[in-house]
């Protein structure tokens, strides 16, 4: 086993370096990049889809999507109106630093303010792996259920701002909201949370607000 | 990275060994295991327990949770009344052999004749590692999405059954069953595949018997 820690060790190691890089690609062409993790299916794409909406005309935003297999997601936020660049991973249960590298040359940065990168549906395995990020944000589903913060601790430890998505599902489904906010308090007591659904566009506003001046902040900061 | 693969062969190739001397424990038992695969709250654990009221008095049932932390599921398995046992992972992303292993002491086999094993909920990693099992099976939740099979396709190839989980949701959330099915008919053409709600309790009758039929017939070859 001691070969298996070294090994990963060596390869998490030149995967911070090589993110770092990345993070000054971002910094030197004045782009915000956000990371989003979830479990599979908890909305990571129509949230992306209409933030691009509900910020048009603020932010000029563009998309690169991670997946095992297919374009589907790459497909969808360009039938949106997004540059958007698909990465698959094969077997790969996250997406890493190279990965992302080798995506920022099929994106025009220098007409982007923001870009946000949609990680491998997996709420265990891309904490581990930076990818250049400027902000971590996670979306949790009403329908996961309202444990997840207590069964996946490292996933709502490791980010700065957290999406509840499909707010609108809660007639339908059981989800103590106290139980689950107990949970993230306990793991992350300031993350900056958002409650919305981007099916009804619920909550979209506060959010995209919020991320506005985000950006903004951080432009005038460089 | 090839020192990475390396390595990564010699764990798998030592976990498959130990698997199969788990599953021939499983077999001296007379005990039929079940490995479930499924994404964060797919909801597993609602369809054991469901499972479990609708088999009663036609199979002996024992479950073995994995979670990466908590015994919240473990918790309401023995609260249902079921023999419980629940595995931590730490930080690892799926259950292995040898963590099956550690848990079978703690469960009276020679009471049981079948072991649910509950993996960490997770689409990618969980499907390259062995268990001991004599069935996988995979829940798809229908609030997840219908292109699911054609993200995660490693998840949809490497199972026995897949179960179709909440469709008492279909009314609220956007799902193209044909689409869905259109993609797991490639990946995996004669899986035998369940519709049911474990919450209304919809179609758990039909696969309380499948299952009933086949430990059956299994424990029949023995």
């Amino acid at each position: 086993m001691s070969t298996r820690i070294e090994v990963a060790e060596k390869i998490l190691s030149a995967n911070d370096k090589l993110a770092d890089t990345v993070r000054q690609k971002f910094d030197t062409a004045g782009v915000f990049a956000i990371n989003i993790m979830a479990s599979p299916g908890a909305g990571k794409t129509t949230f992306i889809i209409k933030l691009l909406e509900t910020l048009r005309g603020r932010l000029r935003m563009g998309v690169i999507e991670g997946d095992l297999a297919s374009s589907i997601d790459a497909d969808k936020a360009a039938a949106a109106g997004l540059p958007a660049v698909q990465i698959n991973t094969g077997g790969e249960c996250h997406l890493d630093a190279v990965m992302v590298d080798g995506a920022l040359h099929r994106l025009s940065l220098e007409n982007l303010d923001l870009v946000i990168i949609e990680n491998v549906g997996n709420l265990v395995c891309p904490i581990n792996f930076k990818i250049g990020s400027h902000l971590n944000l996670l979306i949790a589903s009403i329908p996961e259920g309202d444990d997840k913060p207590y069964k996946y601790p490292g996933a709502y430890r490791g980010v700065d701002a957290l999406v509840i998505s499909k707010i609108d599902l809660l007639p339908y489904v059981p989800f103590n909201m106290d139980y689950f906010q107990k949970g993230v308090e306990i793991l992350n007591p300031d993350l900056e949370t958002f409650h919305l659904s981007a099916k009804t566009g619920e909550g979209m506003d506060i959010c995209a607000d919020w991320l506005v001046n985000k950006v903004n902040f951080w432009k005038s900061n460089l």
